[in-house]
C-alpha cells in the first residue's frame, strides 16, 4: 500500500499544494418553493469537481461543499453536501479558515418565500415573490483576517462574457473570475470555454475538457501562492 | 436465448397485458425561467419507473415519458426524454392511442414566460410571473374517441390527502387516483404510502416499498380492463 500511494503520488506529479487547503463549492442550489417545487439553476457539477479533484491532485487538503449532484466526489476531498443557498453560505462559513477559495457552484441569486404545505392550483397562479440570497463570493471574498489570500469565482455568461467578468471581479472583490460562456451547450457536458480574468487582464483560453480546464487552473493557482 | 425469455416469461406470470399499450409518465418536469434557472418539481421518478417496468412484466407495451431523472429504463418500455410539461403534453398526445395511461409524472402546473438571456442580479429582485401549464391528466382523461379505457392520475398531497384525491379524480374525469401522502419523506426514498381512489370509494394501502405499489397497480389495472 506504501509503494502504491508512492507509485500514485509520483504520477500525480509534485505535491505543489501540500499543506494548503482550499474550500470549492460547486453543483447548483434548490430553493424550496414548497414541500414539492423548487426554484433551481441548471449546473451538473462536474467543472466544480474536476476543480475540487485537481487541487486535491496537487496535495492540497479540499473541502468541496456541494449542492444536489449525481457525481461520484474526487479522490482526496472532503465533501459537505447541501441544497440551498443559505445551507451553502454556512458551510462555507464552517470550513473557514483556507488559503483558496473556489466558487464554482450556480448558486440561486434568489428564493422564495417558501410555503410550508403544497401550493395549490386554484384560480389565478400565485405570485412567486422572490427574495435575495446571501453572496457567497462577495461574502467570502470580503477584505477581513479569515479572507483566503486566493478567491476564484465562476460566472456563467449567454452575453459579452469577458465585460460581465471583468466587472464582477472588481464588484465581488474577487482576485479571479473564470467567465464561462453558456451560450452553447455547456451543460453537463464535457468540454467548457472559459475566460480567466485577473488583475492583470483576460486570458483567452481555448475550448478545453472541463477536467483539463480544473488541471491548468489548478496549477495557476499553485504558480499564485 | 428463445429458453432464457421462455423462463423469464414463466417467471414474470401471465402475460395479463398481451397487446395492450399503456401510456407512463414519469419524473418531474424542469421549467426554463431563463437559460440558468428553471422551475422545477421534486421526484426521483422512481414511482412511475417503477409502474411502467410492472406493467411491461405483465406484457403491456408501455411507452414511458420521462422528465429529466437519473434511471435506467425499465425492461420492456419504449422511453421517450422531455423536459418542460409542454414537450410531456406533445409526447403523450404522439403515443396515443393507448388502452392505459398511468400519469404519475410531478408534472409543473406553472411555468415562467422564459428569457432568452439569463436575468442579472441588479437591484430589486425580477418578479416571476407564472403561466399556468397544460393539464396533462385532464386532457387524456376527456371524454372522446382518443380516451383511453382506463385514466390512472396520482396526486402528492401534503394534507387531507383522501379528500383532496377524491375531488381530484372527479374534476380531471380520471378513473383512479393513486393518492401519495408526501407529508414524510418519500421523495427520493424507495417506501411509498398511497391510497387508491376509484369510483368505489377509497383503499387505505399500507406502507410498501414503490415496487411493490406499481405491482399491485399493475394487477388492478389488469382486473379493471
Amino acid at each position: 500500500d506504501a509503494i502504491v500511494a508512492a507509485i500514485a503520488q509520483a504520477l500525480a506529479g509534485p505535491q505543489r499544494l501540500a499543506g494548503r487547503h482550499a474550500i470549492v463549492t460547486a453543483g447548483p442550489t434548490h430553493e424550496a418553493i414548497d414541500p414539492v417545487r423548487y426554484l433551481a439553476n441548471r449546473s451538473s457539477g462536474k467543472q466544480g469537481y474536476a476543480v475540487a479533484g485537481a487541487l486535491a491532485a496537487l496535495g492540497c487538503r479540499v473541502t468541496l461543499v456541494s449542492g444536489p449532484v449525481a457525481l461520484p466526489t474526487p479522490a482526496g476531498c472532503d465533501r459537505v453536501d447541501v441544497v440551498s443557498a443559505r445551507d451553502m453560505a454556512a458551510a462555507v462559513e464552517s470550513a473557514l479558515p483556507a488559503d483558496i477559495a473556489v466558487m464554482v457552484a450556480a448558486v440561486a441569486d434568489w428564493r422564495v418565500e417558501a410555503a410550508g404545505a403544497k401550493l395549490k392550483k386554484k384560480g389565478a397562479p400565485p405570485a412567486l415573490t422572490l427574495v435575495e440570497n446571501p453572496d457567497i463570493l462577495a461574502g467570502i471574498a470580503a477584505p477581513g483576517p479569515r479572507r483566503p489570500r486566493l478567491v476564484v469565482g465562476f460566472a456563467a455568461e449567454t452575453e459579452t462574457t469577458r465585460e460581465h467578468a471583468q466587472a464582477k471581479r472588481v464588484r465581488k472583490n474577487a482576485d479571479w473570475i473564470v467567465a464561462n460562456d453558456v451560450s452553447g451547450d455547456v451543460f453537463g457536458g464535457d468540454a467548457n470555454l472559459v475566460h480567466l480574468v485577473t488583475g492583470s487582464g483576460v486570458e483567452d483560453w481555448p475550448p478545453l475538457p472541463k477536467a483539463e480546464v480544473a488541471r491548468r487552473l489548478a496549477a495557476r493557482i499553485a504558480d499564485a501562492l
